[in-house]
């Protein structure tokens, strides 16, 4: 059973460990538990249905309040201490296309705003229900969550755009086949999720963004249906899936979709290299990038964040041990720990370590083997349950994500950390504040920064902090030459010029503003 | 000089070739050659615009009728044998995105409409005029020719987006870097005309089609400014680069380009491969594509384009032996060529030469070497050139591309192939009609067939059959699961639908309808 309040199941737990404990009080002081809501004193609070009950829509009260919110610091917040906020009147959990396209048409006839729902997992704040006369209806892709088809000579599968990252990979493999689609959130999250919100995965460099493996399907908006795909892009005007990827909802619903898929590879390991600073780390990963090895990974840990990962390791005595060869090889304090993975043939993932460890030798990068990188790989999609544990202990945690390139990305990092430092000593408080960059490319990378601050006494002191915190990081980013991604930030080149174009394509698709208007543009 | 009525420069010639013109005797009947409409002629019925002088705009009649028309079929038959249409009023020739905006503002103020024109080599009748009440103005691009910035860290270029092929990579080879666009349409072609019709090149598999190339630029439309690019894409909306990729001038005039380079590479290979079948030669094919090799292009010939090629070559003694040499191997008649290459470092290509001759191996592919693909390198930008030599022979020529998933293409080719023969059949004549394949990627490929027919007597007549043989093609492809490139052909997806999403946004950009209105959507 999923969390009600937090992410992941019921029965997932991570722990934050003595000695990572002791560091974060050490940094940024004690942290300042607080009670929970419980979800029976939510359930007391949620309002009746202002609806007539329906057969295609559900007016079950914990169903409502279980798709009230996403996963962005002011969804969790309001779930663990507070007022979920306003409720969809009903949900409906259609199990076809054919019943998501009457769902839709009775939210039309309801007058109703419609926010289709995936794995609930979004970041970006466009699972919220606004608060206004018009009733909100949830549309969740739950139950379409199976294989539709599968063409093993063209490469492509097609799946009910519920379907989420496990279940995706389980069907699949049956074939012998893979999709590769690996973002942090991939247990809960779905493939229609990836497309509306332009996901990157964690092995994107090998097997490309959700951008290049989505290569069509049927999206069902208010007037009327689209279908995508089914041959090579052709030299043929726009490409109408690029307007879909990234539409955070706004152009209709996706029911299915269409993913190009590869064999399993054969082999796939992940190394770990530690730098002496991170200069040089930086230099390593741009010429392995522009070197367009085909690896599947490459992900590189700032000094404090690759400090924090070694405290969060639980095994000081390995560490001290790996510590000792480190500075033998020339790597102390200031180190910057990277870890690329490679996949696909045996002689192919050979060919690939040689070729990066010889890249990341020429910036002073010392290989330490691959039992990090293997720890990493199990532990790929736990990260997010931190924010449980930390919480319980008092601790408020998120992340800033945006994209640069090569030439600025360290200006942008230091620029983004100095201003989450800065953004809370101006409230007598201290973040811990860390950064590690991944999506590398020929142009650029991700940086992913990563903050901690202790909770306040109450939600809205806790709220007031946070958007202090985002305000100065997303104006740290645009100032020097980043892009935020994850946030109700425009589309690239979206000034308000760009938004206008967005919103004539929206109008055009649904004149009657059902698709979760106000969201993104 | 360019050659104002047919491809190229007036110094370039290309011959048939005595081998060849049998050939097509043979199959086909002895071409109709016809007298051309000289130059002069064309000048003393240019008649005089309706528009005031302006400094921002030439009326010079040669200016104006060389910006006529494009490369379709219907356009070189309008300039070679008598009316070439309706002519712009005036031809702009901005220096500087300033200049651009001027011109752009001007033609607004003269209720004009704007045909933007980069390299005129547009082969989807995108350059052509309306015939109209409102005055027409073409803006081109052609003095915005230059590398404007350079950063070799982000591996990115600006340049102005009339810059044609060659000029880009002589100004890249200063700095020991290279774009990799390599359109057969090249030597004259521009970066601003690869956007605006999605192009791809000669080297796409290595390099990436203009899509994957361009990074960003700057816009102007009737409606303001918009800039693109600056970073790597965010996972932030939608993208609006891809909604100008194909857009054929619609949305507004690119004046600047931002690109993707790459440093040169350390060594270049091409070569040969015969099978005994086309279904051998489509395995080979597909299993390269899928195995991911990062080869520079592959391309393959189907039976009757391999023997054209064949005759083309005018080296009848080493055919002869190498044709021995085929049949020793088990390769007769029916024999399907494949040419592939690969850049990189010596061992890099040393290896996918490897890797790839091994897997054509297992579809009984019969390796030759490499002079044939030395020989089609040296050519590569040559092949427009035929059409002259064909037509002065008597010869009309023209190409259907089209793209398709790999288990439709080989129906789609031999239903393409057939519905031109029997479309023209039924009108008494024969058509020499060959295929070959390239562009190929996991999901599939693109076909382009070729087409060689006698002219008729007259230019009307000729149109018909050109226009029966389009519409037997495109009805086949479309029955066969081909989607058609280069044509007015909606875009993927791009049911009347899709179509009214691309009407809404140009109308946000574009309320006046100035840009190239009724072109493409």
């Amino acid at each position: 059973m999923r969390r009600w309040n937090g992410w992941g199941d019921e029965e997932d737990r991570e722990e934050l460990g003595a000695e990572l404990l002791a560091f974060l009080r050490e940094h940024i002081g004690p942290g300042r538990p607080r009670e929970d809501l419980s979800l029976a004193q939510a359930l007391a609070a949620v309002p009746p249905p202002r609806l007539p009950t329906s057969t295609r829509f559900s007016q079950d009260s914990e169903l409502r309040l279980r798709h009230a919110r996403g996963q962005s610091f002011a969804d969790y917040l309001a779930l663990r201490s507070g007022d979920p906020g306003p409720l969809a009147e009903a949900v409906a959990l259609p199990g076809t296309h054919e019943e998501t396209a009457e769902a839709l048409a009775e939210a039309g006839r309801l007058g109703a705003i419609v926010i289709a729902y995936g794995g609930g997992t979004s970041v970006a704040g466009q699972l919220q229900v606004p608060r206004g006369e018009r009733p909100v209806l949830n549309i969740s892709l739950a139950r379409m969550n199976r294989l539709l088809g599968i063409d093993e000579r063209a490469q492509l599968a097609r799946f009910g755009a519920g379907t989420p990252g496990p279940q995706i990979e389980a069907q699949l493999r049956g074939y012998r086949a893979l999709l590769g689609h690996f973002p942090q959130s991939y247990r809960h999250s779905t493939l229609g999720g990836w497309v509306m919100t332009r996901a990157s995965g964690q092995q994107s460099l090998r097997y490309g963004s959700i951008g290049q493996l989505f290569e069509g399907g049927r999206l069902i908006t208010p007037g009327g249906e689209l279908s995508f795909g089914g041959t090579p892009a052709a030299g043929s005007g726009p490409d109408l899936r690029e307007l879909l990827l990234g539409s955070q909802g706004r152009l209709g619903l996706l029911t299915e979709v269409s993913v190009r898929i590869r064999g399993l590879p054969e082999h796939e390991d992940f190394h770990a290299v530690f730098f002496p600073d991170w200069e040089n780390a930086l230099e390593a990963a741009r010429s392995i990038a522009q070197a367009e090895l085909p690896l599947s990974m490459l992900r590189l840990s700032n000094e404090l964040e690759t400090e924090t990962r070694m405290r969060r390791s639980g095994h000081a005595q390995s560490i001290k041990w790996l510590q000792r060869y480190l500075g033998m090889r020339g790597v102390g304090g200031g180190q910057c720990m990277m870890l690329f993975g490679a996949s696909g043939s045996l002689a192919g993932v050979r060919r690939m370590r040689r070729e990066a460890l010889a890249l990341a030798k020429r910036w002073q990068g010392v290989h330490v083997g691959k039992l990090i990188g293997q720890s990493w790989r199990k532990n790929r999609f736990r990260s997010p349950l931190l924010r449980n544990a930390l919480w319980e202990q008092g601790y408020a945690a998120d992340c800033v994500a945006s994209t640069v390139n090569w030439p600025a990305a360290t200006g942008l990092m230091r620029a983004v950390e100095r201003a989450a430092r800065e953004a809370l000593a101006a409230m007598g408080e201290r973040v811990h504040v860390c950064t590690h960059l991944s999506q590398v490319g020929r142009q650029g990378c991700s940086l992913c920064t990563s903050l901690v601050w202790p909770l306040q006494a109450e939600r809205e002191a806790d709220l007031a902090l946070w958007q202090r915190l985002r305000l100065a990081t997303a104006e740290a980013t645009h100032a020097h030459g980043g892009s935020l991604s994850h946030q109700q930030a425009p589309a690239p080149g979206g000034d308000e010029f760009g938004l206008r174009l967005l919103r004539a394509a929206a109008a055009a698709l649904d004149p009657g503003q059902m698709m979760n208007p106000g969201k993104l543009f």
